[in-house]
């Protein structure tokens, strides 16, 4: 099974569904000695396959793939996503907010299938079952939490590693439960965790320098994920709108306005105008929202579209990704090495 | 001038006003080789005074004093603060929402005269005449910053080491504007800040053991404040009903309900019912519950009273300061020398 102390560098490229994190960003990030990771999230099996593939046509390199848990219980409330797409219907062409499980179930079995390295779970973690028919084919299995409590319950089901997201990291939230959501600081979660466990710890959230990464691996962590970070190398899928709002000072907030699940971007006067209307039905306002996203990031509007970007997003390096884990890697060296240290 | 290197341990004992931080406490950091503070908020000048010479009585070590900056701007609109005064007026006694400046020019005058060794301040930083003439005094001065601009702001003033205040710190933010909040986890906030100064960074937020003191030590901080770590010590004199919401695990928020300025405590009954509610309105509406408040205390009723704390309060140790500072600078060693860093 896959183990983090292979990787020339402590460092994971996050996975960013939406189409950022593609192959061509993960196979770059695999060669240069970090682990690369798919976003099977929103995609069909088959393009998540095809994908896999054209990874392992690039690297031999282990890799990673990312799946979405289904939220548990039932759709949404029709009336209060209703009165939601109401309120944005001059924003655009919307879609139908229905619920779905993004192909949990075939997801589950086509990394099983393919023997991907890594499966990464967000927004829950599967039942013990489930994981063992993971590590019966070969894959390790890492679950994202954002608190101890999550960490209880991704350890009890048989995680092997967990990473750990700080209330500073972009895109979703990956709490289990969106109303429950409790945002801790990377720092504080990292200790909190790395008291009630051994297992491989993953830092994640508002990382973008060595030292940064440095830090996190003093307080215990096996590796440090970074999303934003990448997202302005040439092999990240980023559009140019979501680029241009990478490299702004802009500030980030969480928001449910584009997806109905706490989410953290750049903020833009669809978040500013609908964010605190907005209710939690995902992936219910995920789809609602989706066509009008769409035609925004092909439009190049910047204000009807979620722009996820970790805090610190401005200091984010449009520069190769190998170029960038060559640097990231030789300043956490750097700091370790520091002489001022006691 | 105070020189951080001068400490035995890089630990700076967070000013916690309202009576926590009182000379006992900041005696026994002191002589522990840590940075002792005195909370020069809510008090008058000639209880601080007072407190500054017992300290001075009790050792002769360097120590801080922390100053509120008063608000910029006209007081608050005094039918919005009518209106939360009526929302809340069944809860108990309420006091007069008066603004005032805390006593600002009086304290400014108070440690000029008494050559306190450190003065920082929360809410702000003064114009450069006031930070010359404590430096010609003698005094070190340092500001709390949340954010890159409010660092940038206190160092053209005149700031000679910074306290950077991340998102999971307990009590007060120390953002400048309470509107314009940014909200950064603290190993982001000192990553972006140590980009763009050299003067020596103390960080503080969600801190409670040596791994994650020796994280900010490598992601460049010269020292580290904790404030809800110490408020367990025997020598706090943190009230009984403050003392069981810090060693519980209930989750902590953000709020204005008590004070009218964004502050993270333990969430209790008050804080869920009111906090939607309550305006950005400092300090009148810490005057407004502020007789609340005290009864609360007195009563032992946790769910009126405000209850400070920072992420993972529930870590604090109730133990003497001094072995909590031996304690912690042993952890942050051995941390630093962890054979498994890179």
């Amino acid at each position: 099974m896959f183990d983090l102390g292979t990787l020339s560098a402590p460092i994971v490229q996050a996975p960013m569904a939406g189409g950022i994190s593609m192959p061509a960003l993960a196979a770059a990030v695999c060669e240069a000695g970090g682990l690369g990771f798919l976003a099977a999230g929103y995609r069909e099996p088959d393009a998540v396959a095809a994908e896999v593939a054209e990874l392992r046509a690039a690297t031999g390199r282990p890799f990673g793939l990312n799946v979405f848990v289904p939220s548990p219980g039932g759709p949404a409330d029709p009336e209060v996503v209703a009165r939601y797409a109401q309120r944005i219907a001059a924003e655009g062409e919307l879609g139908e907010p229905r619920r779905d499980d993004d192909h949990f179930e075939a997801k589950l079995a086509l990394a099983a299938d393919l023997r991907v390295p890594v499966v990464s779970f967000t927004f829950g973690f599967p039942v013990a079952a489930r994981c063992e028919a993971l590590h019966a084919a070969g894959c390790a299995v890492w679950a994202t939490v954002t608190t101890p409590a999550e960490a209880e319950v991704a350890l009890a089901a048989g995680a092997d590693a967990l990473v750990l997201q700080g209330f500073e990291a972009g895109g979703h939230r990956g709490s289990f439960d969106d109303l429950a959501a409790n945002d801790l600081g990377l720092l504080t979660l990292l200790r909190l965790v790395a008291g009630i466990t051994a297992v491989p710890l993953i830092a994640s959230g508002g990382l973008f320098d060595g030292a940064g990464i440095a830090a996190v691996l003093v307080a215990g962590a096996a590796a440090a994920q970074l999303g934003t970070a990448f997202a302005l190398c040439p092999e990240a899928a980023t559009s140019p709108v979501h680029r241009a709002a990478i490299e702004s000072d802009a500030p980030t907030d969480v928001t449910r306005a584009f997806t109905g699940r706490r989410a953290r971007g750049v903020v833009n006067r669809f978040m500013r105008e609908h964010g605190e209307a907005a209710p939690s039905a995902y992936p219910e306002v995920h789809h609602l929202t989706a066509p009008l996203r769409s035609a925004a990031r092909a439009a190049g509007d910047p204000d009807r579209l979620h722009l996820w970007a970790g805090q610190a997003h401005a200091r984010a390096r449009a520069i190769p990704a190998a170029q960038l884990i060559d640097e990231l890697d030789a300043e956490l060296r750097a700091a370790l090495a520091d002489p001022r240290l006691p």
